[in-house]
């Protein structure tokens, strides 16, 4: 055997019965394997193929299965995971009010944001997910907890215009911000962005310096923006004009920008969007609970703007389901646009991945499966009753197929959910402390 | 020990973390059980008082768990299961003129219909519905495979004005109807009721039959009402006046009439449905995937309208998950009436259980766990990372629970599911079936 023939060594060859990289757009590459070394896809080629090529020093074999790109969770606050369901069916008032600002009070901290984030990343692997967008407190333990898990993440360096836990001052805020994203600046799994609350919590003065230290920094700037008709409203009547009019005086509304929510919006915003390289971030079932309103996907997926999918926090969804947040994004854009054909399988699956990626200005990392990129990938499988028979690959993805369904999830080409068991994570343990928390909150809840 | 003290025999005593009745509306009993015999539920009651009162031959313990009643799904096509996804992202017209249509054409008679409802059946018990209302053809065969696997049903009886392979006249079909509802008529737990098709396929001669023979069988109506404006535009163009106009000249809206989609009312309408005790069955996720339109939910439960929640056919939706419509239904009916306060999670639940039974005139049978009621029983566990913490039974079961932590699922009594297996069928060859069926339907649809 000469040289040029003899197999390349490989940490891992994924064979898989179905392939989706996302990019070329649509395309199912069937019986296909993904060879990946020190965490980056070296290339992807059918199984024969695969098998003459590469000395693999672990192979993972999923005939019945699909790999898709790992699910980018665009938007969330994790920690709020110890809340799911704690207050449900409330107007939006009261439920912050009345209960979840209240919990927040007590017991927000290092050690609720560290369980909190163990707790998310648990779910969110068991869910395919592999990257979050966090806009959170604490930003530095969570920084620490996703690194520990190694869990992929942008971290939100929150801005807000009064007092918490986490900083006393606008100096504070934007101090320790850039603490933040000192000790986390060359890491390769930990990122940061800029996370003001929302145009009706943040004054012109601290928006502006987030604008200028996010270009100095190179960062993305993570904001709720035109989540309610009464935000909209607010704005007009205390600043004379819309949020995102007085985004853009402020010189916000770019390509840095990550704006979550987004259900009312002018045929102008849109074109603005698009004409700035703003990145929407779209949370369906979050805008529905909450009665917010409905994004117009179609709309700006068909003006250019770029469109990803985020749950939102589990106090408000209840959960951090990826796959059923972009079947409900798929199901509503096709209503929302009163089109059947609009809204394909096969666009909820790249705003779900590749659309998340650029969002957080990581798409030359992560998002599609391509060589070169990180091997942050998840398998799902098809072998059960819910997921036969089965036509069509993507589609079968996007309307048919549960989170439950995720067999496995690799990130940097490291094994964190196998046959369904989390890698490196206490299972029982995170439950123990969830029911912990539970007993505490509740007690909380109830005192008030 | 004297007479009136010593424990009572029963079959079953199943003893769990929650027990939500939905009768009375929002309770959640903690640590309880349920007592049932000969397939009855017998009482409900706190452990330590069941375990004194009752000597039961089976104790099934779930301290982590909640039982609710078995969900209803209240409009289904399962047959076509088989064609779960084979063509998705299409307009209506496309979808069933060049695939779905010249399939059945090529398919349609009982082995399909068997094993379609076959493979419907396992998937129904392994997400926690109990009870189907089918709409479909060869009433025949489905009533005879629901009855091998113990799974309860109402069979529509089709009528259609054109002849397909059921039936080749007005005629046949009425004729046929009389006789499979007269095979069904005393069983326990299969029952029939007519199933015109829809407003624009079945003409006032054939309906008026459909009116006089129900009333005479003294069966519902389960009919396509409203599904899109087009439906409503035609009629208008045909008739002169809006479908339920129509049908209410022909005496069919009344509280025999499950009026299925419904995503077009004027308040008129509604007031009109609530009068007459229409019951109205919402498949949210099939009329958001088809752009067919919201169906008002919260203004049908104000005005009174007792309300279902079906999955439609897989063909179009793509799965039988009522967990996830129910809670699709609960999301979106806030969105639509503008209010996050609106459409709890308890008249969710309630919608997908006793509103089922309700709609299909057996609420004295199912729909609540009450003593004297069928034991038709769901189990959900709460002991995962996604199903922690828990704060709220019925929230958590609405808004954060999947299919897939139905645990087991008792149909009058008899276990169909125990810890995810199906009792008394045979997955591995259902599975199989599936798959061949996949083969032959996509050698049709390519061959187009």
């Amino acid at each position: 055997m000469n040289e040029a023939t003899s197999p390349i060594p490989c940490d891992l060859l994924i064979e898989a019965g179905h392939v989706i990289p996302v990019a070329p757009h649509g395309v199912v590459l069937e019986d296909h394997a993904v060879a990946i070394d020190k965490g980056v896809i070296l290339a992807i080629l059918p199984h024969a193929e695969a098998r003459g090529r590469y000395a693999p020093r672990e192979t993972v074999s999923r005939p019945d299965s699909a790999l898709i790109p790992g699910l980018v969770n665009a938007h969330t606050h994790n920690p709020m995971t110890l809340m799911r369901g704690v207050a449900d069916d409330l107007p939006l008032k009261v439920w912050l009010q009345r209960h979840i600002w209240p919990i927040e009070g007590a017991v927000i901290g290092p050690e609720f944001v560290a369980d909190g984030c163990t707790l998310a990343i648990a779910e969110m692997l068991r869910g395919g997910t592999t990257c979050a967008n966090e806009h959170y407190f604490f930003p530095d333990v969570q920084a620490a907890t996703y690194k520990r898990f190694g869990f992929r993440a942008r971290i939100g360096l929150p801005v807000i215009d009064f007092p918490t836990a986490w900083a006393k001052s606008d100096d504070e805020y934007f101090d320790r911000a850039g603490e933040v994203h000192d000790a986390w600046r060359d890491d390769a799994l930990i990122r940061t962005a800029f996370a003001p609350h929302a145009p009706y919590t943040v004054d012109d003065g601290n928006f502006e310096r987030v604008g200028l230290l996010a270009d100095q920094l190179d960062i993305p700037v993570h904001l709720h923006l035109h989540e309610t008709a009464q935000e909209v409203r607010q704005s007009v009547e205390r600043y004379g004009v819309r949020p995102i009019a007085r985004l853009d005086r402020l010189g916000l509304i770019n390509d840095r920008l990550i704006a979550v929510h987004m259900t009312q919006l002018t045929e102008a915003e849109i074109r603005l969007c698009a004409e700035r390289g703003v990145s929407v971030v779209h949370c369906p079932e979050s805008n529905l609970k909450l009665a917010s309103g409905f994004c117009p996907a179609c709309a700006l997926l068909r003006a250019g703007v770029n469109l990803a999918i985020g749950t939102d926090g589990a106090a408000s969804n209840n959960d951090l389901d990826m796959v059923g947040e972009t079947r409900t994004a798929a199901l509503l854009a096709k209503a929302v646009a009163e089109d059947a054909a609009a809204f394909s399988a096969a666009e909820a699956l790249r705003a779900a991945t590749l659309g998340g990626a650029k969002a957080m200005g990581v798409e030359d990392v992560i998002g599609t499966l391509e060589p070169g990129k990180q091997a942050d990938i998840a398998c799902l499988s098809f072998d059960s009753i819910e997921g036969q028979p089965m036509f069509e690959a993507i589609s079968q993805i996007i309307y048919a197929t549960g989170r439950h369904q995720v067999s496995d999830v690799w990130i940097a080409g490291k094994a964190r959910l196998c046959e369904r068991k989390l890698v490196g994570m206490d299972e029982a343990g995170i439950l123990a402390n969830a029911r912990q928390w539970r007993s505490r909150i509740a007690a909380i809840d109830s005192a008030r």
